[in-house]
């Protein structure tokens, strides 16, 4: 019913993970809105992440290049490594502006409902990584969730050799979030992780 | 801090109304994961989209070419016109398969506030339509807000010194809604427009 045209880019938006048909339809008709210049600029735009945007040889994050703009940058203190599952993550902390250490992406969680395996993350990569320099720390910043709890575990695990501390990000209650709306296993870890009220 | 090709889409997708900072953020890291033959054919869909969609000679809807399928589809009643603001409103209301006229799309709602006058929109286009052949109900489908409600006494004025019967769909409360979810001004509409129950 739809011109072939707008189907193929209904269709497109529908392979972006959240984005169901009326999402879909609502983004294909903001688009048909662009004028010509901005379409323009926006294939363009698709064609240079097609082009440019890889994985950093060290860390697994996205960048144009080999290396990404953290492990390229000789300020930034190489013993610590915080671990997080996505290229997301790396930017979600940076923006924090308070670490100074590298990263680690791990490309995925253990799932082995879903078939991922531990070689199929990039934890191989990462004991590479510690045995080639004196990292100290690893913080383990993935999701609580069972598969980033499992992940975490397994990390530990392959490390107890190591002289390295392995730390893991505080679970608890959001600042701003009503009690009521938190589920209990959070609620749980909240109350077991307390700390002195200085 | 992301890298400029990042920050590009990251641009692109929050022109989209209705697409703040996280979103489309989230959209652009969607994006990346997609393999190049995926990005190539995304990139092609927005050129082909900026290259072949254009408005339609006649109803104003969105199609490839000079007249959309329903303006040119002979089988299709020229006595009904179904009034409508965007073109997305005609493939909402095509999907039902059950309107066999034809369209007149509006590009707009009448908002003095927003310095949108009758002339801005396309009136005139419909009364020429009119004017050209003898068309028998003009259908309004306008939302029921203060700008549709302007814009359908508009051009019920407007067609007054036509014969010509001009109807509205029906304002209440929509199937499986719970009335106190409703607003007054729609439980009155359909309290004033209520029917024989037979």
């Amino acid at each position: 019913m739809y011109p072939s045209v707008i189907k193929k880019i209904i269709d497109n938006f529908k392979d972006f993970p959240g984005i169901g048909d009326k999402s879909a339809e609502r983004l294909t008709f903001s688009l048909i809105n662009f004028d010509k210049d901005k379409l323009q600029s926006f294939a363009d735009a698709i064609i240079e992440v097609k082009e440019k945007i890889g994985r950093c040889r060290i860390c697994g994050s996205i960048c144009e290049g080999e290396l990404c703009s953290i492990c390229q940058n000789e300020s930034r203190n190489r013993k610590n490594i915080f671990v997080v599952e996505k290229p997301k993550d790396v930017f979600l902390f940076e923006k924090l502006g308070i670490y100074d250490g590298v990263y680690h992406v791990l490309g995925g969680l253990i799932s082995p409902l879903d078939g991922i395996n531990p070689e199929d993350i990039a934890i191989d990569a990462l004991v590479d990584r510690i045995n080639k320099n004196e990292a100290k720390e690893i913080i383990l910043a993935l999701k609580p969730t069972i598969e980033g709890e499992t992940t975490m575990q397994y990390i530990k695990k392959i490390l107890e050799p190591y002289e390295i501390k392995v730390t893991k990000i505080a679970t608890g209650i959001p600042i701003g979030t009503d009690m009521e709306y938190i589920d209990t296993m959070t609620l749980e870890m909240a109350l077991e992780q307390r700390k002195d009220f200085t």
